[in-house]
Formats: C-alpha cells, structure tokens, sequence
C-alpha cells in the first residue's frame, strides 16, 4: 500500500491557485471558461476536492499550459 | 466550456501501461504495491477510469517517478 509523505489535493490546489493568479485571472474567469463550477474550483483551489484527470486536463487546456505543467506542484507538506 | 481534442483517460491509460511494461511489472504487482484494486487499475489502463489526483500520485509514487512524467502522455486520439 503506496502511503504519499504530502497531501496531492493541497498542493494541485495551492499551485493551480498560484498559476491562475499568475496570469492574471479570476476564480470566476477560469470557472466560467473551463466549464467547471465556480464552487468546485473554489474546493479544488483549497485542497477539499480530489480532482480527476479529465478536469485536470480541462484546466490546463483553458489555461494553455500542459497538463504537466499543471501537475509540477511542490511536494513539501 | 472547454471541450478536449482528445479523451484524457484514454491517453492517460496507455501511457501508465506503457511505463509500467517497460518496467517489467505486472498489472497485478503495480496494483498490490500501490494499494488499487487491480480491477480498477485495469480500467485505468484500458481507458475507462477518470482516475483522481491522489491515485494519479500514488501510482507516480509505486513507480517512483514524478506525476509529471505519469500525466506526460501524447494528445493523438
């Protein structure tokens, strides 16, 4: 059983949060365009939501970026 | 809305197995080690799975490599 030294849903959340805020776009904004609720954005963004790979995919692809790139988030708890 | 060109979970899906083959595991060795049912990771892998954030990291985490490298598939349907 693969037991992970850091929490995958803060740190997505903490970065998707800082890349969003990067370019300069709303919570609002980036639901709006990716299709994805404002509220589960919002979820996602603080760590609640275990996102799932088609969403995960959709945020990169409204954001432009690589799902990779999306995915590169600091480990450290 | 954002709509993909492409279907996530199936792209997703041969590249897991591809690196896991190259690796010489089995699907049921992957499966034991990271703590999925092989039944679910088998559905995965054939493209049937929207598979979550903290499972996409688990596997990363089983096969010691990075989420990245896990979420680096190729786009062509």
């Amino acid at each position: 059983m693969q037991t992970l030294g850091y929490d995958p849903r803060i740190c997505f959340g903490r970065h998707l949060a800082a890349i969003r805020r990067a370019r300069g776009w709303s919570q609002e904004a980036l639901a709006l365009e990716s299709g994805l609720a404002r509220s589960y954005l919002s979820g996602v963004e603080r760590g609640l939501r275990n996102i799932a790979l088609v969403n995960i995919c959709k945020l990169a692809a409204t954001l432009s970026i690589s799902p990779t790139v999306l995915m590169d988030f600091e480990t450290a708890a």
